[in-house]
C-alpha cells in the first residue's frame, strides 16, 4: 500500500526542516486520508554513510522508502541559496525514473526570504527529473514563520490536498492496470 | 463550458510554433474527451495592438479566452534561449490569480536543443505565477522533430493525459462547489 | 567613444524602475570615470511601435543606442516574478550576439523580496544569450528600499565598479586591436 | 601567491569530468600565464570524509586549496540534470563569502545536451553566492565533444582569458591595497 513519506535533507539531527517537515506532511496527509503519521527518513542519520561507495543497509533502506512512497515530501533547509548538498547526495543514488509514480511536493525552509524561487528553480526539477509527479508549487517557508507554522501549513494544505489525491488516484490506477 | 485553448507566442504568422501548438492541444485534446477543435489565439495577429497602453477589443477578447480556458497550452518559439517578449507582453496584461482553475501545458519550440530546460525554468514558473495549475513537465520539442510530429505528440499525450484529467476533474469540482 | 546607457523596461512613463535605474548608472558612472549623465532608453515611450513588424525610426534609434553601450545597465519591475515582456519585446529585435563588448548590469525593482533570484535565473541568462559580458551578480532592490536609494547603491557601486572597469578595458582593447 | 585550482565533483576516480576539467585549467592557466599545472581537488577521493560532522585534515587541506585559488575551475558532471550531490556537499562545508577574491569558472560534462543552461541556472549561482566573481558564462561541455577536446577547449580559452585577466588583476591589486 501506498504511504505518505517525508524526506529531510538537513545535515543536523533534530533539526527545524524536521520539524517543518513532518508537520507539513501530517497536516497533507490528514487532508487526503492517511492517518498514521508519515515514515521520516532523515538524512542526518544517514550522512556518514551516504557519499562513501560502499553499500550501506540503512542506505538501502531509506532509498527503498523513498521510492515506494506514495506521497513524498522533499524538504531542505537553503544552504549557498538552493537546497543542500546532503539531499542531492541521496537522491543521485536513486536510477532514473526511480520516483515514477510518486507524487513529491518540494519544500525549502529559507533563512532569507530573497531565497524563495529556489524551491521551484532549483528543487522541482530535480525531482522532475526523477519522475515525479509535482503538481503543486514548491513551498518556500522562511524560518520567521516557524513559530506559527500551523497558520502557514493549513491554508498550505488546502490548497494541495485535492492536487495531490487527484495525482494520486491517477498512479494509483495506473499501477492497478499494470 | 470549458475548452482547449491554444496561446501561439510566435511574433511570425502560420509559424511552426502554432502548427506544433494545434497539433498538441488537437492530440491532447482527444485523449481528455475534447472532440471539437481547439480555439487558437494566436498572438501574431495581435501584436500590433499589444503593448499600446489603449485597451483593444481584440486583445480583451483574447485575454477572455485564455482566462476562460479549462486546459490551456502555452507554446512560444525560442528567442535569446527563453519564451518571446511577446507572449510576456500579452501574460503581463492578466491580473494576478487570473489563471487560477486552468490547467496550463508549457510548450517550447526549439532551433537549439541545448535550450531544452528553458521550458521549466522560465516558461513554467510565469504560468504557476499566474495562478495555472502545471502539473506536468514542459515540453520542449526541437525544430528538427517537427517532421515527425505525430510520432513525438501521441506517447506525450499519453503521458500527460491522465495528470490533466486529474487536475481538470480537481477544478471543475472546485468550479462546482463554488 | 563608448557610453553609459540605462534601458528601462517599465511600461509606464516617469517609473520608479527609471527613477532607480537612472540613479544606478549615474552613481556607477562617476566611479568608473564617465562625468556625462547616463543616456536613458525607456521603453515606455516607444511601447507602441514595439511589436508591430514595420519599422519605426525610433526603436531603431533605441537599438542603436543599446548595440554602442559600452556600459549598459537593463532594468525592469518584476511583473509575473521575472522582467517585463516589453523589455523582452526589444531585446528579442536585437541580432545574436548584438551585445557582444558590452558590459551589461541587470537590474530588478521588485514589490516583493520572495522574487530575488529572478534577476540572476531570468534576466542575467538572456543578456549573456545576447553576448553581453555580465561581470557582476545582477541587483535586486525591492520597492521598500528606494527611499534610501543612495545609501543602497552608493555601496553596490563600490564593489561592482572594479570588475566593470576591468570588462570595459578588455573590450575597449579588442575593439583598438581590432 | 594565487594559483590555479580545478575542483572535480565527480564521485568516481579517474573520471572523464577530471580529465576535462584539468584540460580546461590548463590551457587556461597557459593563457592568463601560469605555467604550473593546476592543482586538483578530486572529490572523489575525499567522498567517504565528507558528509560526517567530523573533521577530516584532508577535507581541511582541499578547503583551504579551494579558498587560497585565484581561479578555480569548477567541474561537475550532470546528475539529475544539475551538478552532482557530492561538489555541493562539498561547497555547503564552505563558509558564506568563502570564495570573494577568487575567479570561478563553471563548467559541467553533460551525458545530454539538453541539460546545458544547468551550467548558467544551477552551478553559477551557487558560486556567486559564495562570493567569488563570475565573469565568464559558464562550459557545457557534452560527452560527445571529449574526443575533441582540444579543439573545443582552445577557443573556449581564447575567448574567456582576458575576462579572467581583468578580473584576476582586480582581485589581486584588491588584496595588495588591503
Amino acid at each position: 500500500m501506498s504511504s505518505v513519506v517525508t524526506l529531510v535533507g538537513n545535515p543536523r539531527e533534530g533539526s527545524r526542516t524536521r520539524t517543518v517537515a513532518v508537520a507539513a506532511a501530517e497536516t497533507l496527509g490528514r487532508r487526503i486520508g492517511y492517518d498514521d503519521p508519515p515514515e521520516v527518513v532523515d538524512l542526518a542519520a544517514l550522512a556518514p554513510h551516504l557519499p562513501a561507495p560502499a553499500a550501506s543497509p540503512q542506505v538501502e533502506v531509506a532509498l527503498e522508502l523513498v521510492r515506494g512512497a506514495g506521497v513524498l515530501v522533499v524538504a531542505s533547509p537553503t544552504y549557498k541559496a538552493t537546497y543542500t548538498g546532503l539531499l542531492k547526495v541521496f537522491l543521485d543514488r536513486l536510477p532514473g525514473g526511480a520516483l515514477t509514480g510518486t507524487v513529491a511536493l518540494p519544500l525549502l525552509v529559507m533563512g532569507d526570504p530573497r531565497h524563495a524561487l529556489a524551491v521551484e528553480i532549483h528543487l522541482r526539477p530535480v525531482l522532475v527529473e526523477l519522475g515525479a509527479l509535482v503538481p503543486t508549487p514548491g513551498l518556500a517557508l522562511a524560518e520567521a514563520e516557524i513559530p506559527a507554522l500551523d497558520a502557514r501549513l493549513g491554508p498550505w494544505a488546502d490548497r494541495v490536498a485535492p492536487q495531490v489525491t487527484a495525482a494520486l488516484r491517477e498512479t494509483l490506477g495506473q499501477g492497478a492496470q499494470a
